[in-house]
């Protein structure tokens, strides 16, 4: 899809910025709200970028967010850490959390963490990213509202539940998975639903628990909880490992919100303060087990390999995770973040609710 | 599939026991190769059961196994340690780890290891459960020799690559995710191969990269490396996450492989040894987080909620990863292991050649 428009990262950064500092976000956080969500537009993944801004304005308009939350640990030891965001914003206590995370494991070799009670952190991605740089393995998970069915069943019981993991190379660029545990997100399908397309079969179950290609009734069921939902990664049953979706998507909700005591599965909501969502992050330092240089190599190996594995008939190439993204920031970096129209308008008027110039 | 004989658990683990101390493994490895091979069949996982045997002999009488290699530790702090089997049996090294593994965990909060230069371990369940009494989450996944094509490929660089995760419960039975990260195995192609059934549309794809159900083609070209091998989790495309579970899979290599410099994904033979698989395992404490019994009694309701959501039309059930094997184990330890006739066949020709008496 060709972009309406080009913006330069940093000006739309700083206007995210500003936004978020009339939005109540103090100067720490602004900029780091700012930075994760643009960053989700400069690799390519537009669904968690600024278009998505409308979100987090409603969410504190609401009371779903706090933008000024006094954020609590919990619990602490030297390779664990477990914080209560109150209701903050989730990028910047997440990066923040992610840091703190990043430098237990420079000295306890790896260490993990989960914050409770906070809300949308952006790409899962970014926070696993911060480790590269430190010669060390990443990992972040979130839980999300309820959205995914089981496999054989016909409610709704887990989130899209993404899980990142990245680790560092050197010539080539780092592996970067960031990957939801469903087949696919509800985005995509409201996406078909405004079209008045079908979805794919094997995407979603109807709330009797059989496949639909039926956009708009599955949307009407779910909101309403009368049953259906998104199917795992793996689809309908066990023929094409279903299960192994819905059990990775289960791992991170135990990794996120019962290693916590925090609301799991069924429980989260978007409009409910007391049943916000959870995260997880840890890092791993690579020394522990080899010279990092050494690593990076074999990676560069690994990932050369996969990169130039034969493609298949009609197709041009070969991906490895992260391969896609780190393209488009190098596209964006030169030529600017592409926007759509849409995302162009709904920037204006919120500028003008903000009483802000606006960029466009 | 009703079995053709059931065999009391402890008679059939000293059977195989018998059978590894003539193999070579001394009086603490053979118990414990036993004990982990056995484990299958109780868990149900007949794949990786005794039925497998004969796999492990081949590998001792063409030197890919040496049932009595010396374990070398390569590099060790008090998170992490890498060992070298130097081409030794996979479990009874794998559970000396994991033993050592949790203990470090115990002292440090999380572990983590590789194993390089090993063989087959057996299920990756058996050992992430080992935490399970302890108050951890278990973690283990191993590399496999070459048989998964990436999305948009057309040549093998990854194996089945298997994850697995524990996490303990209270009242239920744990959690326990133990799943390839391809959407099948080559044994269920063999099966339809044998059977000379096409296989379902979506598990594999052809030497030019196109989806294929010809069994037989594809297993003949997987084994001349033609090219064509089976998908990754997600199936063809990204249409349905097949990219998820390439990425899954690759996660798993730099885990087991890149982290230790082992050989990895296309690199793995069944029959180089100087390309044999490696393993990655991990634990991590649960109370550097929060009280192992709460921890449990949220597992509790977690678990509980999973099992009772409504099934679909048609459906009788929803499983909980682990259920299925629990229920199963539950059923064996009542009335024994099940085992087929030609499995008890084979069992008897390989007591003769050994010179032992038979179980059958």
């Amino acid at each position: 899809m060709k972009p309406d428009i080009r913006v330069d990262i940093d000006i739309l950064r700083n206007f995210c910025k500003e936004i978020f500092i009339r939005l109540g976000l103090n100067s720490d956080d602004a900029p780091t709200a700012a930075e994760v969500l643009v960053a989700a537009d400069v690799r390519g993944i537009p669904s968690h970028g600024v278009g998505r801004i409308l979100r987090y304005i409603n969410g504190i308009k609401s009371g779903m967010m706090l933008p000024a939350a006094t954020i609590k640990t919990i619990n602490e030891t030297p390779g664990s850490i477990v914080i209560d965001a109150n209701g903050g914003m989730g990028a910047p206590v997440s990066v923040r959390m992610m840091k703190k995370i990043i430098d237990k494991a420079d000295v306890n070799g790896s260490a993990f963490g989960c914050i409770k009670n906070s809300n949308h952190f952006g790409i899962s991605g970014y926070y696993a990213m911060m480790a590269l740089e430190r010669d060390m393995l990443g990992i972040a998970m979130t839980n999300t509202p309820a959205l995914g069915v089981p496999t054989f069943g016909r409610q709704v019981m887990y989130g899209t539940n993404p899980i990142a993991f990245a680790a560092p190379a050197n010539r080539e660029k780092a592996f970067v998975l960031d990957m939801s545990t469903t087949v696919t997100a509800r985005g995509k399908i409201e996406m078909y639903d405004r079209k008045e397309e079908s979805i794919p079969l094997g995407w979603a179950v109807d709330k009797t628990g059989r496949p639909t290609t039926d956009a708009h009734r599955l949307l009407d069921d779910m909101f309403h909880r009368r049953g259906g939902g998104i199917l795992p990664l793996g689809g309908t049953g066990e023929k094409f490992g279903g299960h192994k979706g819905f059990g990775l998507a289960v791992m991170v909700d135990i990794l996120c919100a019962v290693l916590c005591g925090a609301p799991m599965g069924p429980e989260l909501s978007d409009t409910d303060t007391s049943k916000r969502m959870s995260h997880f992050f840890g890092a791993i330092k690579i020394s522990g087990f080899r010279d990092p240089d050494d690593f990076r190599a074999d990676m560069d190996r690994m990932l050369s390999h996969l990169r130039d594995c034969p493609p298949a008939v009609g197709e041009e190439r070969v991906y490895f995770a992260g391969l896609k993204e780190f393209e488009k920031e190098k596209e964006v970096r030169e030529l600017g973040v592409p926007l759509r129209k849409n995302t162009c308008d709904l920037l204006r008027r919120i500028a003008e609710d903000l009483g802000m110039k606006s960029l466009f």
